[in-house]
């Protein structure tokens, strides 16, 4: 749907709902140039809350690219106590991967980063192993091991840090990473860290999810992406899928089958976000597809 | 999504896309006191066409009900040479049942219908067969038994119009029956018929195509609603469904499974054409959601 | 897969599992003259637990009908310690149905059974309103409705079984029934009470999981069909069945999607306990499909 | 559910459905010290044919190992005019990887031979052009790169079958391999030639399917592994799988969507082709699973 060919502006705004919010912001606009390319609007009526997703091309936008922020504040979002972000679509967002072992989702993300199809720059891998070391190095990435333990924790973490600033990274993706961040780090990264869990949550959260719905006996099995917040397994959930198993499957079974699920549903999430597709509010998201 | 309490106004527009046309409905809105509660505006780049459903609330709109269509037309739809359809949430739409022997669609609308799920008036059924004549007025509705065959098509057809005339009926669901329209029937309700097939189209068009998905070997059988047009089975497409079958099932395990997909889908589809969902362009649907 | 046309015999066999047992069945039912129509056999390795079921043509049976069990358990089963259900393809299942006030579940039982789809009899509906029983007496089924509240529970369940042995019923399903029945009930048919829940169990037991799950912000909704046991919504799960939904669906959105899941996964779950399909080992289900 | 770890034989048969092929088979098992692990089978009532899979546990077996094939046809196979393959679970079949340009397909299955996924050996890719020549090699396979043009097929095509000669090559698996093999190439592999198609078969064959199921305006796009056979795109379907896309989606879209089935179904396809699960009877497959 995206216009990806052209240089488009896009506004993702939530704020408490009155009448005159899309007119003002459709005027903004159009008065000084712009052509709406894409417009996705949402109220939630529980809260009274307006959400709005609005892209529009800027060739002929009369306010430099550099200003629109700031005019669109003065002159609207003021008026309305408006959160906004502003994104333009030719700014690839510079993604930083962090792995463990398993290299379905690794694989799965570089092979989609290869052809194309991800419009994010990956120029640093993180892992614990070293394992996935000669895959990430053959396209040109940065690959780092910080082995990680209870003591060193909090050190390597710093050092982590250090590399995410270094390589000016907008938003990290945890692709079957098996460590838990710390809460100081999560804090750092508000809306910005994507983990991939392999159950339906709020089923099955915490360490071993196949075995427990092995365990339980049910017919279905999920994958869950979600950004990472404080609680573990409890941030904002972005997509879900699941896939039907039966009696013959065993925990093995589960955890292969998983796999293709988990690495779909960790893909269509990186896309929304990198497309800014994405809004969170109250724990919630909102995907404007 | 649909505020249903609220009498609301639901327009349905396309027309080629130029800058401005979301503002400019917005400001007709807006500036005559109507609260916008729902936009959706797609553009077809490939046919530079704009498409939208945009709703809002009467409650303060300053055009009385019945003159908003022409004030639109005037105002707005003139200057874009707009295609436009307007309607009003509180009006039910009033729909004729066709059906024949096979009772599953039938039972499935009747007892949405029933418990409130429906938003429609459903005054009569039509079939060539009694079989549903008792299930149909336990309801208080009216059924009428019209055996068709090819000698008296054109007569019994004309009776069918007759009793739709008779009852102001809107649109008209085939739920599984077992005729082919003429080509006269079908031009006098154009998008206005909606009609389920038993496969996924365009594969399988045609009368058995359980038994030819079965002979092929398929691994997926499906079910499509579509409005009817003069070409059999190759109307604009609504909604579509499949379901996964294996080497076990047979002809009677296929047609069996496919019920259950037939009756979801065809409801899916009178939903959306109740709610006003749908606009269609060269023999495609756009489904607003 | 059943041949429903033919009186056939349907052994559901568990055990420990040992090398033979195979060799030893098929031997039992081909020497007797027994076509066998159908095998499925199923080890759980991890308990190193045998499960077969097995289904052979009685035409030329050797051994009596009423005999068959008792002939199989002496020559075959006591040597395995074999845990052995046999059925008769002919026996219809008597089926009870409790419902409440929701109506989908019972339309749609009701609507496969009057169209045959259904290989049970269903003599009784008991609910604790008289909402449906109009709809039920239509179709000449007794209805009863027996209210119930917190203190008169105990002789009202006491009601309900007089009534289900009236009727010879064989086994029980809960079509959206809201209350729950007490362990002494459920005590008196093991494996024989079918629920549906309304959530994809393990998340959102209890009494509103759509509210749960919009609050959660879950991206899909699912339903379970289990067999009842004492601990709420923890019984052996026989089926169950996800749907996409979006920021977009409120509660009542859900409630309205949730209800064609809800009733085909129940319908799914009937079919596997009226034809046999089911065995239940350690709170989980085999189904042999 | 196949043991994999231990080394047991697997039996594929079909033959004309008779009383007593059951016994006859598990009784050669297990009177020869077989341990029957699994059992499958199925009878095709419309052709009166028989179908199984068996496998059993070669630790105890009397016959060895080369002699099985022999003494199975001889004391069974050969009375009820079976067709029979053998396998053994740890003879790892030699599988060769046509590819093109797009490289979704090709990263996919080889994501899943380097982690030991797919029990296979891939000794070598062969495409048209010259692109995942890299990408092969780091994992140390032989990449041919054979370009084919009208003029010079034939003669490519001796190529290509020297080369599989040379690696001793079980089945060939086309990755969005974009030629269409002759038919003197397609019979010198019959059941071992796997494609994968980008739509749900007999829908959309031949060479555009996305364009065509945009013109069409369907709701779901699929994707269908089957054999090759002379006659394109009508091979026995092995995997079929589909997802929902909108009026939102272009061509663009649907392609990159489609990609994802793409990868899933062709690699379920070979995960059967790979573990025998697969039989071909009047161009339909009989998959166990």
């Amino acid at each position: 749907m995206t216009q990806e060919n052209k240089t488009s502006a896009i506004l993702l705004i939530h704020c408490q709902d009155t009448p005159g919010i899309v007119v003002t912001i459709t005027e903004f606009i159009h008065n000084n140039g712009g052509n709406i390319l894409y417009l996705d609007q949402h109220v939630d009526s529980e809260h009274g809350v307006f959400f709005m997703r609005i892209e529009w091309d800027l060739e002929n936008f009369a306010i430099q690219r550099d200003k629109v922020a700031e005019y669109f504040e003065t002159l609207v979002g003021s008026r309305y106590q408006m959160n906004s972000q502003l994104h333009f679509s030719d700014k690839k967002p510079r993604m930083a991967l962090f792995v463990s072992k398993m290299s379905h989702c690794f694989h799965d993300l570089l092979a989609r980063y290869e052809c194309g199809e991800l419009n994010v720059e990956i120029p640093v891998v993180i892992s614990n192993h070293s394992d996935l070391q000669v895959a990430t190095e053959r396209l040109g990435i940065d690959f780092h091991c910080i082995a990680i333990n209870k003591e060193n924790k909090k050190k390597q973490e710093v050092k982590q840090k250090l590399l995410l600033a270094e390589h000016n990274i907008d938003f990290i993706v945890l692709a079957r990473y098996m460590q838990v961040l710390s809460d100081n780090f999560v804090k750092d990264y508000p809306q910005r860290i994507i983990n991939i869990h392999h159950s339906f949550l709020p089923a099955f959260p915490g360490g071993r999810p196949y075995h427990s719905a092995y365990e339980r006996g049910v017919k279905i099995i999920g994958a869950t992406s979600h950004y990472v917040t404080a609680e573990l397994d409890a941030g904002p959930i972005i997509e879900q899928d699941t896939v039907h198993v039966s009696h013959k499957d065993s925990v093995e079974d589960m955890v292969r089958i998983g796999r293709d699920l988990e690495k779909i549903v960790l893909a269509r999430a990186v896309r929304h976000h990198v497309h800014h597709d994405l809004l969170v509010y109250e724990n919630k998201t909102i995907v404007f597809e």
